[in-house]
């Protein structure tokens, strides 16, 4: 069931949300500029024996498509990672409560886990954000872990490490198995795992000479081509030179977008609808009801 | 034994089933109009100085497909991995009855514990198609536990948390060991991925810039194209337009309905048989017989 | 060490064995057919106002020379993965039967355990080929289980089942450790997914749209190119057009024969041979001497 | 918050920093003297009937892209799977610690594993970059394992052989159970996946003859284009050239750069950071503050 | 600290060492001889109205890098996939050492199993190069197994078997608990993988056919690539078509090469190395000096 902006191929073609022509916008103007200096120029620099043909950029262009292929690949790859690691988390937390519950603990110290999971979550959409995580901490802690979280220059790492303190008690108080005890740690490995994820995704870029590289001949390529078309196609060089570039700008504008998933972007993830998601399926199976509201997309149909 | 609507070669070329002609007949026939514009028109605008060529449209075509090719890319590994995602299902449903029927228990046990299994599938299909999962669930799931999950507003996951409860009751009832536990509750794990995984897909398609980008440049490639082609090509423009159109607005086409899996579409994964092939493997393990008819594929050859 | 049926690269421009020219030879002669038809009526049609170039061509065979890349890959990823399958059959089937050997039980039951491992392997060769399983399980199956397996209409299924009805028995006996008993129910559960994959690659085609889209393009393809080339190669049309027609037929019917990798076509894999290998090991393992020979390549170098 | 020494599209185009410019610029140069030389000489040798033009280039150019464009997608993967190991590395750290401090230990213990692990890490990255590991060691090792760890010639391997022995003695000293143990050593286990996998990185190559083909037809390529492209573009010989020969050798020399991830170019992993910020996260783990502070960029905007 | 025969750009350009020009030296010179009969011949079959032009040959020319890039792919990820098993071998073989140091047995006995991981490794090695294991056998094999790994048929899968009796005993003895057992049985699983992943990639090549179409087309190709070029290039046909014909026949060489990556050629693994590096870390852990010395690169540059 996968909603999109537009539904409609008709619809998808002038649409405008989700779309990455706001931040090309500017370099598909100079490229217009460009096209009608090309053609008004055009007599006259033939005339010193200057010219441009197809040919070169032919061989540049699809070049140029293979090398950005393997860039899109790159960032869809990254983003695509982000968004599984995500859905391990809400696995990890369903799978661990799931066992949490199989114990026989009263329903307190389900919810006193349950609140050390979903601070876990909301402090690392707030690590990868840059943005402040006082409030969510503040709404979701249990009282005794409160203090040790909030005060921790790492609190993602520090929630797990609690989850851990928790886990180690019940196991000292009997009430968990040694090996039930594993099979709950294996899952807080898990967490270990997503949370060493993201912020490897987040701190590791693609190595920046790609972009360099890319970036460069894609701009060079896109100024030049209308000189190399204005031979043929005349008048209709500006149509056809905007449609070329608009094609590369807007495919390399979008695999730097994806390159960074944890932003706040059109094409970026989700991260407060999926921790509320998170929040949402463990109240349900603490009977923790009633459930917080799913966030909906906003005016420009954007989820954050 | 892989059975597709037609093995021969010949009868594969004019075939219908299975097609997505239905889908793009729409924006064939509007290439087909624009080609005999392209023809009619020709003389007139040439003479105005108005002018395409194939040069730049081959840079463009060879460009487009890299990018088609990464589309298609994306959307098969979503159809593979979700397709990979239920065959875990029914490895991990198979190995669970194992381990729980290696164990002395009475034979209404396994059969309580198989209802539940079955019940968590058929659930999750109904989730992933937005459709109404209560008759199945009231057929399959044991008196027991049948309030608890049809009163939950998240049945799937709902149903792997009583699944979770049972083996709990097991292990304090003594009946089943630590260990033994502990290899159950692994595949109860690996049933909470494939729903994570499954949810995953379901709600976050392919990035809506790539959809975007490459719908637009697809539809104007296409529609630009003969106007392209008619100085070469003259009368056969809307043979070769439709032709070189077909390939493109095709695989567009079958990208989008791949990339979202757990629709009804042609092409889409068969839920139901999926469904119903679990059951009669759990069902025979537990000599459950008579077992459910395997579905057969509809008029249009099509299974869901 | 691998056998190829030619090595030396002059043999094998000419060797018949393994390749797919008897498939496509049909349409390479039609191919034949339409580039004297093109060389005939050249003058004729181009007298008409009717005519081709190269350069449209040029752009769809490269599109489709992308596309064929991708169904390509998709292919030889199911005969990869069918593989590397059945390798962890042989992996984990060794395993198991360490494990078994590291406790102190008499040979008599370390080769009934062995019989159903071969049992497993055989009834899934027969499963995947619909093929009649009866006389390799009787050769096999250890007395005490021939009637259970025989029976179920689920051959491989139920003899993993009875593996792990084996293994319950034996940890009942207090032969094996529960500890004992995880393990080697770990190495079941890795039989179970070769069972559930092998079934899952056998029953999930490549999206029929694809072989249909690419089936029509290609065909179409080389059947137009003769009257593209004519105007250029004259004479030398049939040549360079069954040329380029052999490599895009020949990839595609590989790229078919691939897709169904449990078949017994020269480029399928031989699943008897893998079979045999399996009960030479577990034999070699037991000591259970003479063993099995290795299967030979026949006449036409292929090893079912 | 991926930080890119340019994040403006425009200063990216003329930036330096992260460059591959310096190591290409001899070749860049030649391929201007080339240009030049076309130029002057064309008159000249078009006289003797020796003549190059535009279309087996283009060929030639797509298929050395697409060749490039599998090197880069080896290199990069090597560089990801580097980086995901020093992930794994951290990921193991903190779920080792998290383990070990679920027990009842006093904080001392816990710091000398901590202690352990840090120079594990110290030591790996010095074997990568063969530098000397001797300061780091003794900065960091416990006094117990001072002697044992730094008279190894390997030091790494020996850390984590240490970190096992650690875990030994608490199991005999009754400190540590059998199944906590497991968990611990099942840790122990990621850690020697991550040294083996980095050596493995480290001593391996891409194929030599891969590097060696590329490098010659790139080289020779760019050094014939330039007559190639003289008879069409005359005076604009240079730019055209060396903006094609650019994108060539750039990419070749970055991926020549990511084949080995470990040195200390400006693309290369920042071992010495991600050293520091895993003694960052164990000191945090342990309230052992204050913690080393992260390295920052260098000049060059380089983080080693 | 990648070595490579050369590191210096232009030392690369002219050296020798890892090259595969001495494989397709021969069709090389065909090439140029072909070139010299176009050159010759033009005039005269021109006059005959039979003529080739680059157009056909730059789209085939596109199509075959696809699917020459598509081979390459295969051929290095079976390389990749050998090497990582090899990788795994040495980390699965540390922390069996590591597991079993960690337990109060006496030195010889460590030394005895370490003895037993050596032999599986250098019996692995002479299996898949079908070499003779005798010496090395006799050489690392602790007396009291040496008789029954030497007179088995598969002496790798039969060390290995050793490896879980020794093991066994260990644990009947009392001396590894059932949880130490299942850790290093674990790993024991791990050797298992390596083994059987092996013998997959050496008994099953990339499927023959495709190796066939590639070997044919390129071969064509470059055969009938003078005759397209002479038209256009004249006296410069040689030159050009000898260094298309290079890229091409030298890739379709490494790929081939590569596909087996447990020969003895220059681009394939050092086997021997990778053994005695293993022999080396096992040795060290049990502090048992001196160790063997590194094999280094032979005359050719070759390591084996």
């Amino acid at each position: 069931m996968i909603v999109r902006p537009y539904q409609h191929w008709f619809r998808r073609l002038l649409g405008w949300h989700g779309s990455v022509l706001p931040k090309i916008g500017f370099r598909l103007s100079l490229n217009l500029v460009m096209s009608i200096v090309a053609i008004v120029c055009f007599q006259w620099y033939e005339s010193l024996g200057v010219h441009l043909t197809t040919a070169p950029f032919s061989l540049l262009g699809v070049a140029l498509a293979i090398f950005l292929g393997f860039r899109n690949n790159a960032s869809y790859a990254r983003f695509t990672e982000a968004r599984t690691l995500w859905g391990s988390m809400l696995i990890a937390h369903r799978s661990l409560l799931r066992q949490v519950k199989s114990v026989p603990l009263d329903k307190a110290h389900a919810r006193e886990f349950a609140g050390l999971q979903m601070a876990f979550s909301f402090s690392m959409k707030h690590q990868l954000r840059n943005s402040d995580a006082h409030e969510d901490l503040t709404r979701l802690l249990p009282p005794r872990w409160r203090d040790e979280v909030l005060s921790s220059p790492m609190p993602a790492s520090r929630a797990l490490l609690c989850l851990g303190k928790w886990l180690g008690e019940q196991r000292q108080r009997g009430k968990v198995s040694d090996i039930l005890w594993q099979s709950m740690d294996e899952n807080l490995n898990h967490l270990s795992q997503v949370l060493g994820g993201c912020e490897r995704i987040a701190s590791t870029p693609i190595p920046f000479a790609y972009s360099l590289i890319l970036h460069r001949t894609v701009s060079l390529f896109c100024t030049l081509l209308p000189f190399a078309l204005v031979s043929d196609l005349h008048g209709m060089t500006p149509l056809v030179s905007m449609f070329i570039s608009y094609t590369f700008l807007a495919l390399e504008s979008v695999s730097e977008e994806l390159e960074d998933p944890f932003g706040v972007e059109a094409n970026d993830l989700p991260l407060n609808a999926l921790c509320v998601s998170i929040e949402r399926s463990l109240r349900e199976m603490n009977d923790d009801f009633p459930l917080p509201p799913l966030p909906q997309p906003d005016g420009r149909r954007i989820l954050t």
